[in-house]
């Protein structure tokens, strides 16, 4: 999370307050956190944008991973907008601190930092589980911002890239998925309390994972830590919206069609392709 | 397949029988195009190229993935190619004009053509089913392709993009590859002789997919077909390599340790990360 104060804030000369709050992720799967973020944050405009012609950076390289981030943020704050929120753990997890230093005076919150401090206030023992994509779960940025927070933790990862093509493909219930949650976690969860969702399409199989994980083990769903950072954030700063009718504009570098039939799940309301704008960045 | 001869050709000038052999795909899919070319063609050097930054295409527009093949097609004729191998359904069924309109006297052989040409051959009835991923089966090069060669073919689509996470996954048999096939495929093909493996993926999964199909239906594997093609262009043109030792190089836009760890279990060969070669497009 930034450090910025409101007097500092790009976003503060312009008159913060009546932005909207960009929300930024590879493809769809940030619509759980801008779902989350619309329901912790009812006053407040969005703009969201999905990298899709470029997704998903699960499997890319840090650097190149890096540098469609910086593309995809500089395109929202060229559109004027009050804060950042990067909805997509691949990018948080690698790429956050280079945008907070190519974005002097925004505030630019991630979602590793919300999802690792309420997996430590969730952990009694201090053995806590992490899944996500590929580079998240290979990067370690869970471990190192957990442990930051609770030197004795004990962190285990896995990737669990079938979760992703799972949500994707809308088969969150039933035999399918639960096979799946078994391979994935039966073995990682033995010997924790605390599960981290760490990758933003997970949220939707919640259902289950809570049936493969039991009901004693806690589970962190990132989006909705990261809505109630955003929150905090934004009363801190005295930067929440005008109290005027709140707007959500939709940007996708590619793919309408399946930007609204597969986001559509994922943010929980009914989208049109002819309401999503595509843009080349 | 293109139409030039020899005497067009730019690779046939260059002294086309000793250069390698191009395959494109984005990703390690088309390794296993390369295993059936290997195998069909054990005297020829090859040149293969996935681009692994920029994958999947199966998701993109086609405008995104023309332009994409684009860029990678001249990567590999700047190499030094004598014929491309477009191992790619996506850019087979995308694509494949626009390539053979840039590549003007190079032999562009696709994966679709071939594959039709065996489905045709294999199918009694006409009725034929094809799997592939969503541009290739929104696409409906296969449908164009089979009806061309024969009109009265009745064919029937599905995307399975969960075919291609297990692939990539190494979940390849057993009970979760078993049930995704089922809720894939038991419908669609109630009522075909021949079912297309239209994704250079699914060849890994044919074990579970012939569990779930039966024994009765034939299974058209576009890898193997293309190979058979490529090897029947060669001799036809006077272009089949020199007995030298054949040479294998291996490109990719990103991620060489990913490459080749997945890429190991579609080429059927242990690959090392050090020996793939990292190029920008």
């Amino acid at each position: 999370m930034s450090s910025v104060t409101p007097s500092e804030s790009a976003a503060g000369q312009l008159g913060a307050a009546a932005l909207p709050i960009g929300v930024f992720h590879s493809g769809v799967g940030g619509l759980t956190v801008l779902r989350a973020l619309r329901e912790a944050l009812p006053g407040e405009s969005f703009v969201y944008l999905g990298d899709t012609a470029r997704l998903p950076y699960g499997t890319k390289s840090p650097g190149t991973i890096t540098r469609y981030a910086l593309g995809a943020a500089g395109a929202l704050v060229e559109r004027g907008i009050k804060l950042l929120v990067v909805a997509c753990n691949t990018v948080s997890a690698v790429a956050i601190d280079e945008l907070q230093a190519a974005l002097p005076g925004l505030p630019v919150v991630g979602v590793v930092e919300p999802g690792a401090q309420a997996a430590v206030l969730a952990s009694g023992s201090g053995r806590i589980a992490v899944i996500g994509t590929e580079s998240t779960i290979r990067g370690g940025a869970y471990t190192r911002a957990i442990t930051a927070l609770r030197p004795d933790a004990v962190v285990s990862g896995r990737a669990c890239p079938l979760f992703v093509a799972l949500a994707e493909e809308g088969w969150i219930e039933g035999p399918i998925p639960e096979a799946v949650a078994r391979e994935y976690l039966t073995s990682l969860v033995a010997d924790v309390d605390t599960l981290v969702l760490g990758c933003t399409h997970f949220p939707l199989l919640v259902g289950a994972i809570r049936r493969i994980v039991g009901p004693e083990l806690a589970i962190v769903d990132s989006a909705a830590t990261t809505a109630a950072a955003v929150a905090s954030l934004l009363h801190l700063h005295g930067m929440l919206g005008p109290s005027a009718p709140p707007r959500c504009i939709m940007l996708a570098t590619d793919g309408r069609e399946r930007f609204a039939r597969v986001g559509s799940g994922f943010l929980g309301l009914p989208l049109s392709a002819e309401a999503i704008e595509i843009v080349d960045l």
